[in-house]
């Protein structure tokens, strides 16, 4: 952390502390949040494990003291048991638990207009740079995607990109799946065909996280990249349609993949909402949707509830779209952002 | 499917099929789902993936005329559009959604009386013989662990295991974590400390589904292996404590590890359930939880609840215990069983 946060004065009260900032924010801390993330070297490892049994904390636990360090730190004697913690105030700060803290981490939402700066990077820049490299990452945590520019036209070079950040899960597919038009494909991506907005194996568990596709050679025509910020259009059903929103981040359905060597089938939401009831995955692929088996009643509601959804996917006003050229890749974090394509003729 | 199911007798009224089968049981189908799933080649194309467009069924197509053919398929010919479709009996008896179906598939919940019988192969034969592969694999599905003996005492071997049936997926500790008594280390793992019961890196994205641990060598006194079938102790607890249950349901917290090459974080509940409500996952690791930053409110009875419940799942009740012996291996869903391990002294 760059920043000091500075304390300008600290009210203990029973359980609970009250941090009030220099800048003017307030915090509130519990004595057992506190007594549990004392890191100090008894109660963390120097791993950055804990040590302590959270469980073990009395229920009770409260300060016996409370200062103000001389160096700004926060102190602490627990009057059960005596132990003294000492806690930073810029750790403090960062993990402050408000409502107003969290908001300031999730994700930026876009739709159509994002085709006027479509967040991009340089290979070598990329490479070479771990700022550039720390950029360019930032932008898929911000908008769910990031293209490439420049990268070597070399068969298997998307795992080197890959290297940079991360490591390649290997699957039936292998470590690398091949977009190309083939005879006898067991796959339609395998074909020439349009691909309408789609998340990629949802029939997956864990299903793909981030996936990068690199393009080595372009069609003469056709073969456009579309993409669709899944978080935005399941907001937007939100609040257009409550009940639609809340049958499809509440029944999940079945997807389901076979060839002759794998069969796989994984089961989730369309929209996944976390406890909080944020949007944390949309997942969407009309292939691979197997048929829904939630009892009876909402079957033909569900329908309908997807029929909306879909089609506000396929709106012109959530999509971008762009044509990659030889040595240009692009990102999608899938659990977030669908891809899809216009039809293209293979050689 | 070796069993034929054979159909009675078919109702159709409106937008609903009835099925009548041989054996007395009744299905219910909608039209839509029926028209959704349409299994000919116009419909599906033949890598098995769906061609047709869900949402382009109008949401009130019904059958024009449905019977029983001499085959016992069921023949449907579509009002709308004069679509004819075919479905096999076994196929829409094993895709039947009703309540009934579903729980049949649910996972076989256990406690301390499994110590009678651990599910256990040999290598030998898993490695040369389909059927006790899927026999072994079945019993890692039904309860969520089971034992490999006679594993080659070969460092790497257990990433061969892993060939039988997936894939290695590679983190920031390798394809492999070498669970020893190392000088500095990095993570408790390392050291020669009992563990509790703990679902391993909680702190990653996606969390670790299928773990392998293969003992090469084994300690002269203690190291004996713990596992808790963690759906079953998140049932007890919902019988026991509703309250409590919700509140380690509904709300998500945060698991931390960092170390000089990596700082990962992920954030997820103790118990996460579908949209169902059924427990699909267990995740618990005391020395990896970050601090809870949700709304001040629930953090004391958050602590609370989770005291109750990390007390159950270290009862005596719910565990099984083993020690390994070189050359044999065990497999946990890392989802669903905590394994933790007692003190050991290393070389």
């Amino acid at each position: 952390m760059i920043s000091f946060d500075r304390i300008d004065a600290l009210k203990h009260e029973g359980r609970t502390l009250l941090i009030e900032w220099a800048d003017g924010r307030h915090s509130l801390f519990h004595s057992i949040w506190l007594r549990d993330n004392c890191p100090c070297p008894e109660c963390r490892h120097a791993s950055g494990q804990r040590i302590i049994d959270s469980v073990s904390i009395p229920a009770d636990i409260s300060p016996a003291s409370v200062k103000l360090g001389d160096d700004g730190f926060v102190e602490i004697v627990w009057s059960n048991g005596g132990h003294a913690s000492r806690y930073d105030p810029n750790w403090l700060r960062a993990h402050d638990y408000s409502a107003d803290g969290r908001t300031r981490r999730r994700p930026k939402l876009w739709g159509a207009e994002m085709q006027r700066a479509l967040p991009e990077a340089r290979h070598a820049d990329v490479a070479a740079n771990d700022v550039a490299l720390r950029d360019w990452l930032s932008a898929i945590d911000d908008y769910g995607f990031a293209i490439l520019r420049g990268v070597p036209v070399e068969p298997g070079e998307v795992t080197r990109v890959v290297g940079l950040f991360g490591f390649v899960r290997e699957t039936n597919y292998g470590p690398l799946f091949d977009v190309k038009s083939v005879v006898n494909p067991n796959n339609l991506a395998y074909t020439g065909l349009a691909l309408g907005g789609h998340t990629d194996n949802p029939y997956r568990d864990p299903v793909p996280t981030v996936q990068l596709l690199h393009c080595l050679q372009s069609s003469a025509s056709g073969g456009e990249n579309t993409l669709v910020d899944g978080f935005r259009v399941a907001e937007a059903l939100r609040e257009k349609d409550r009940g639609k929103f809340d049958l499809l981040s509440r029944l999940p359905v079945r997807f389901h993949f076979q060839d002759k060597d794998a069969d796989l089938t994984a089961e989730a939401c369309l929209i996944t909402l976390n406890a909080r009831g944020e949007v944390i995955e949309v997942r969407f692929n009309s292939r691979s949707l197997a048929p829904p088996d939630f009892a009876p009643d909402p079957i033909e509601p569900y329908y309908n509830a997807m029929r909306t959804f879909v089609k506000m996917l396929e709106g012109a006003e959530f999509q971008v779209r762009f044509k990659l050229e030889p040595g240009d890749l692009f990102v999608v974090d899938n659990r977030r952002v669908l891809h899809g394509r216009t039809g293209f003729s293979g050689e």
